[in-house]
């Protein structure tokens, strides 16, 4: 069913549903889906309506115009999507296939509703399964001596393909700042820890030595601190004293690509709200 | 925070939320959460509210009286609980132990808001334990040959005890028909397997027959269909090849009670809104 | 490693571990892993050994060979498999993707330790997947009219192909009786539910109309009675009232997949031993 | 049934299997459960036997002399229980009550094979609790300007008691190194996150300001590093934007009276084997 997605934050008032759902059934907006949070410590209001396009007299355009006086009035965040313009997604990766083999699958099963302009990664071992999807596959090196241009390669690239949201599936480069402050709220990584457990490198050998009897992993929308983000989705799995580090790491990629798929969900149907360094997601 | 809650079901239409939330915003009302639902298939919309009593300019009767109106033009079934009075809960329980002294123990924790005026059951060995807590036992042996009279009884003293809702802690006995009828919606039994898998005795000897691997327990209002009543939380455990019908009791415990204290936490905050046979749960 | 795996089942008696122990120790066995289950109700002993191959003074032939005395006396049902040699396994797919798609995966990445020699399909919308993998795929409808002669040419091609396991990957055909004796044991299913809940047809739309909150899949041996085979590994996903049957399908497919794919393994590393109609499942 | 449950760990060699279920074997012993486990990169093995006592032809004593041999020979670290002993378990708990209480009904219903001598608290309020259970309650105050004496009150009281093993039901004072050292593999604590996150003191703050999805708790055995110890047992339940930090905490009850409870059970079964900082443990 074609819809709108409108989403909005604001600072708390009595009033602001009656306002804003007066504005959409004004104009004859039929809600399929709608999402409140209110954060009463801090005062700030959270929504989420997804209106039937149908039951609406008018286009986004014109309901963008008419809804930019209220949204001022409120000191209102906002935004509203045309569900029937799928986002463009593009997907960093490097050598391991199993998160982007796990996306590209779902995105080819018309499973998860985007487009997905480009692939890069600084590896080779993936473009034949990248392309068998019909999907271009970028190589970009990324040397030790010279990531700045390596970088500007890949912005250059996420340009020219209008990416929307960049993904990065197990992409193990650190993003540089300017990069993350570019796509910011719309650069979403897997780290292969529950953090803050285990930040930094090599989370499963550290879960291992540690001897811990859950291991997990996060997704977070990327910041200039690494791993640092705010959070999106998390989920774990059960190991035990049988498992060696290797296992850990076979397990892992499982519960891996499981929520980084259900964060790029979240995401991508406009679920996910970032106020400060934590998130709203209003999962279904 | 003292706060209202309302709740409300109603065929679905454009203008419901509006209505809604400009009747609470002209009152002066603060959401402090709201939860909405449309079932787009049946054309059905569910809505639950918490608004702040101090914000609000009338009390709950007024809030009623002034409501009525607007809920007969909607065909709403609605209803708004004064959260500051706690609901009255008896529970029914047998032999076991472990579901009632967990809903005591999160009771006198205060942790779980209600008043339980009364335990009734058909064994005295949870007397002393009851007794303990303050709360006042009472004993009534179910007969085979006369049940009608030990219902008759349980009924004359929930009624002492204006009972609103009523939990059956593993109570193993059949309701009969009319105290379905009489606490429709409001009888709230855990049975011991994952429904629909197991319906009527002994579940666990029959998961333990079936070599299956998860074990469960479900919370659901009890209706005249024995089993068949809308659900309103289940959980599942592992248990595997070394667990015998004993090490499944014995795990099951932990999920029984873990499912029905949830349940019940549900229902006296209001999250639960049964449509037809199934429930809708606004679970925080 | 290269290693050998002993599974042993047999009536429980006193020295039966110190029997196996002793033999394999006297040949210089190294164990790499030992797992024993002695069902105490029923008398039965189950056993299995990873055997480090290098540390054996003979090769499994002799190895068979010398044990068969032993076994004989005891009584048992036993097999010694060279780990270095691995399974064939064939898949019988259908329209759906997924779990198809998740085992091939698994294997191209070298994470699930068989050969698959085929695929076969009653439709053709998965060769090229298939193909990519560079695995041959038969195409072999089955009309409703004479299943009996696609079920000869299915048979025909597993044995051509030496298939030694074979996986239901949604493959929703009735297997016939002959080709689940003749596959005793090696024929592995996936069932849309959690058995046994809503056995048979559409479990998904039975699942929303009973409003379950969870949903779930269950791996299991495939034996003449539907759905009644021995179960190797189950698990469920949450759901609540804002899913439809859709949402269900979508959410369950990920459950699926996750619980063949552990079934799967299971079976390939010899740690599932059926016994009646359960299994022993010597999960790392 | 009567049984002695006898751990062994050692350095890995040929032949130790054979040789303790040889000398089970040969005085008659039946095996009810047998665990087993290697850790190849280590070299070291780790074996469980749980052996009828009325198969076995002579006492423990005996046992205990005539294995002590064969133990020297193979450099093991071993224990025989006799399981119709259970252990003394004492508990320190301090203002909350959900530990305890959890602990307390569960032996009280004979859920948990163990005696619990005595209950220290630095508190009052949990006194009428513990003595309705019929157990010693020793109220032992800790002020900041004299712990150490407090302590050697606390030591006398367990020793008198001929405590086995402690358990820290969120006692939330620290120990102190004599007592760690004293009752080092004893004493059994629950740490209110998933460590190694929120380490030290308001972990459900911490998680609450990260914006965690997932809160949990770890069972551990206490050393002279502060939540640094051998993790036995650990689980995480799920909890989103609108938990603030009070619904954490209540959240988090649950969890860690469930782990608690398992890794309590665990230790008292003789699952738990601690190699290094890690742990083994054959849960069932």
């Amino acid at each position: 069913m074609p819809s709108y997605t409108l989403v909005i934050s604001c600072p708390d008032r009595v009033g602001i549903v009656a306002a804003v759902s007066c504005f959409v059934a004004e104009r004859g907006g039929s809600l399929l889906e709608s999402n409140h949070h209110t954060d009463v410590a801090q005062g700030w209001f959270f929504m989420r309506n997804v209106i039937s396009a149908s039951s609406l007299q008018l286009g986004p355009a014109q309901f963008r115009e008419e809804f930019a006086p209220l949204a001022a009035k409120h000191d209102m965040q906002w935004s509203l999507r045309d569900n029937s313009e799928p986002q463009r997604v593009a997907i960093l990766a490097s050598h391991a296939s199993h998160c982007l083999a796990d996306i590209l699958h779902r995105w080819k099963s018309g499973d998860l509703a985007c487009e997905i302009p480009c692939v890069i990664s600084n590896h080779e071992n993936l473009r034949s399964m990248v392309e068998w999807h019909g999907i271009p596959f970028h190589y970009v090196p990324v040397p030790k001596e010279n990531k700045e241009e390596a970088f500007a390669r890949i912005m250059d690239i996420l340009q020219r393909h209008r990416a929307e949201t960049i993904v990065l599936a197990r992409y193990m480069q650190i993003i540089p700042p300017q990069m993350c402050r570019e796509y910011a709220g719309k650069l979403i990584n897997i780290h292969h820890s529950f953090l803050p457990s285990f930040i930094g490198a090599n989370p499963y050998m550290r879960a291992y030595e540690r001897g811990v009897k859950l291991i997990g992993a996060t997704c977070h929308y990327v910041t200039e601190d690494l791993d640092e983000g705010p959070i999106i989705e998390q989920d774990v799995i059960r190991v035990n004293h049988s498992c060696d580090k290797d296992d850990m790491v076979r397990l892992g990629r499982d519960v891996e690509q499981a929520v980084l798929s259900r964060g790029l969900r979240y995401h991508l149907e406009d679920r996910v709200i970032v106020h400060g360094n934590k998130t709203i997601v209003f999962s279904s």
